[in-house]
């Protein structure tokens, strides 16, 4: 591996390190909730203010611990500005770019391949999703949390069973579908969940 | 394990048994399109008519095997009178039919696991699914091949992210969701990835 990390103290690497060690740790062995950021800065050996400084918060900071292909922060900027009635392509078009590129679906399969066989990180991905996704989506969609919870979770559940049929099981002619001829088909469905009528 | 296999030459239940280890070694050494009933018939010591006998055809057989919670045969013969238009909801209730039971749902789990982390076992499912459900739901819906293999795909997409949303990830409220409402839910999806207009 080559390292460019011109212009930086010779100590942040392993400072950064060090801090993504302690939230694995803290996130597997309390979760995502009861894991805090001073706890992981004190296992880290550093002032709470640099988790923060690299990190910028909790979910951002399990995002690269996990190495989430993209931070919620970086999501919900790119999803802020889009019309409600747009969002469910909004979304899909996020997800797509995440699996058209192979580092980043290589992680995405990596926390969906844990989640599925392995407790504890379905139990991460799903406290991230609760504290996290659900709260944020509910603000873009003006939703109680309640109703948020179950749109996003119905939204959550197409796009992990299209990345699974997609990437994973491969069925053809899904596998090697166009993104155009997807997002015909999946981003109704996924704006139905989001803010249709479902009784 | 209580047995009860009154009515049964004593011989039955080791044939029956044989027939299954060769089908599991011949399916994951040759995949579903590979495996022959000759050549399963063959290692397993016993007659072709004999695995017919027992179990029908060679996807019933591979059912048998991999101890998936229904044969395709049983389920098709469950959708055969459906008519056209209703038949979203009709595999909706067969597989939440299927996630209900416990032993049904840790057979569908266990093998949506073993796809998940494993080439061969994906291999093997998307095999089944091209070979043998497409093809059936293509009569059942009057679709061309290439048409019905990506309707199905598209809804097979949507059950697996359902089933995973809800039995491994556990999101509330869908994980406890009443059937009632999931189906108002999801039952369009599938029946618009189904027979709807996807372009």
């Amino acid at each position: 591996m080559t390292r460019r990390r011109t212009g930086r103290r010779p100590g942040d690497h392993s400072a950064r390190e060090d801090i993504l060690d302690a939230a694995r740790r803290a996130f597997g062995e309390r979760g995502f909730a009861g894991a805090t950021l001073r706890a992981i800065a004190a296992d880290a050996g550093v002032d709470p203010a640099l988790v923060l400084h690299y990190y910028g918060n909790k979910a951002d900071l399990f995002a690269a611990a996990v190495r989430l292909p993209l931070t919620p922060s970086e999501s919900f900027a790119f999803l802020e500005p889009v019309d409600r009635d747009d969002l469910g392509e909004a979304i899909l078009r996020l997800v797509l770019a995440i699996w058209e590129n192979p580092a980043t679906l290589a992680a995405w399969l990596g926390l969906i391949r844990s989640a599925t066989t392995d407790d504890d990180a379905a139990r991460l991905l799903r406290d991230l999703v609760t504290s996290v996704i659900i709260d944020r989506m509910g603000e873009l969609l003006h939703l109680d949390d309640a109703d948020a919870a179950y749109r996003v979770s119905l939204a959550g559940s197409q796009i992990v069973g299209l990345g699974i049929a997609r990437h994973v099981l491969r069925l053809e002619p899904l596998a090697s579908a166009p993104t155009t001829e997807l997002i015909s088909a999946v981003a109704p469905t996924l704006q139905r969940y989001l803010t249709g009528v479902l009784q």
